[in-house]
């Protein structure tokens, strides 16, 4: 597949990079349809925010072209973007001299079940908890050890996905989605200032439903406010939504606010 | 300097590196004196540890092995171990054929200010908390944004070191080193079951004051209670023991104990 480091064909990295180092960086995971990114100004917009959170120096222009090119060659699939603070020496001060590097993959749409955007998946309920961390909360950075032992958990396919509770056994979201619920015609998903990552289909979804004036909370759930919910979804940037049908003891169909939200990230996905 | 990767001199790494990707993987920071490696059986014996809870199946001979030769090719300064989880596809879940990688980086001995060993150093108090983690606490894992931040918020060379606490205000350890006090006559150091590297000079020390008969605790350690001690000492493999002069209003001077336990650590550094 196509691979490009700092705008050329390469897939090999010096070891001297603090991404490899201290996962030092951020990510991006983007669909690409058509030779275009989808999406793009909420991947672009998130990691403006938190390349400054973090003080890495981004190119933001530079990166917008870059990305353009590699989608239109790419053409359809998904794209994952890794900026890293760029190399370094032993130690964890940033050296003056580092430049960040823009890390681009090609990837092919990931075959998914057809019955995870139609009938709906299982959740896999993860020990595994989320630290809270408030200056980390939010990001898409490189230290996702949390969702790899939270991934390892499970190997039984039935699971699509798995949630993820923090310390206090606060819902959060799942391995590699956000998660959403709807109570009484109310469409609500995890704060997520002390951990998680703040998907950017969770922010696009919350924007459309403001918009069709659904009404909207971004707050603390817990797990038994979830099992009570009417319906239950998971979505991300690459599948859209998947209404979820199990978790524990809990079932759920897949329900209309979930049908609605679906087709809406579905149209996006496919334009 | 020298670089290896599995073996080989090579100093280029695939994209596709899960270390790269979710800082999948450990390191060791290793002193090389005479062509050897410094606490080398400590070293290899906490790797094995955190591969066994990261369920990383790392070929612990063929390690030894390679270490040895490297440190003997690089004769003087310090050993940087990566070991990662391998090559992986887009997505969390370990493929069943990843291959662990090693890494292996030289650099030179670094030029420390000899009044870090001689009077002392200052420590700057870091904002920047410890998130509570026990699945991965203890460990010398490649997700270390926290010491990142923590690094970045001091630029006076006057500090050497910074405190990390936990969210909680607990001390925890330095940025790159851990931290002890003694306070009438007994030597602690923090408890760091829920965060914090345990490092492979802690863990000498413990054990050297233990057969010396020093009086030794692993607990938690408050702010006030560090503040309030009769010495206080850093330490990690590569400089030994620094005494702490200053921390926020108080005040120290290198005492007794620190001196002998620098002592200890200076002869394993210096054979």
């Amino acid at each position: 597949m196509l691979n490009w480091i700092d705008g050329r064909p390469e897939e090999l990295l010096s070891i001297k990079d603090r991404g490899l180092a201290y996962g030092d960086g951020l990510f991006e995971t983007v669909a690409v349809t058509a030779g275009a990114p989808v999406l793009l100004e909420r991947h672009l917009s998130r990691l403006a925010q938190s390349c400054a959170r973090m003080k890495i120096p981004l190119d933001q222009h530079l990166l917008r072209t870059e990305l353009l090119a590699f989608c239109a060659a790419l053409g359809e699939g998904v794209a994952k973007l890794i900026i890293t603070r760029g190399d370094g020496l032993r130690g964890y001060a940033p050296p003056a001299t580092a430049l960040p590097r823009r890390i681009l993959q090609g990837f092919a749409t990931p075959a998914y079940a057809p019955e995870n955007a139609g009938q709906g998946v299982r959740l896999f309920a993860c020990a595994t908890p989320l630290a809270e961390q408030p200056l980390l909360a939010g990001m898409k950075h490189l230290n996702r050890l949390e969702q790899v032992l939270a991934r390892a958990e499970w190997d039984d396919p039935s699971y699509a996905e798995g949630l993820m509770r923090d310390v206090s056994g606060r819902v959060v979201e799942a391995v590699y989605s956000n998660i959403f619920m709807i109570k009484n015609g109310q469409l609500l998903t995890p704060n997520l200032s002390r951990c998680g990552v703040a998907g950017v289909m969770r922010a696009e979804l919350l924007d459309q439903a403001a918009r069709l004036s659904i009404p909207c909370a971004v707050t603390d759930i817990s797990l038994s406010e979830l099992l009570g919910a009417d319906e239950v979804f998971v979505c991300n940037s690459v599948y859209g939504v998947w209404p979820v049908l199990e978790l524990l003891d809990s079932r759920w169909l897949a329900g209309p606010m979930t049908r609605k939200l679906q087709t809406i990230a579905r149209d996006l996905l496919d334009s």
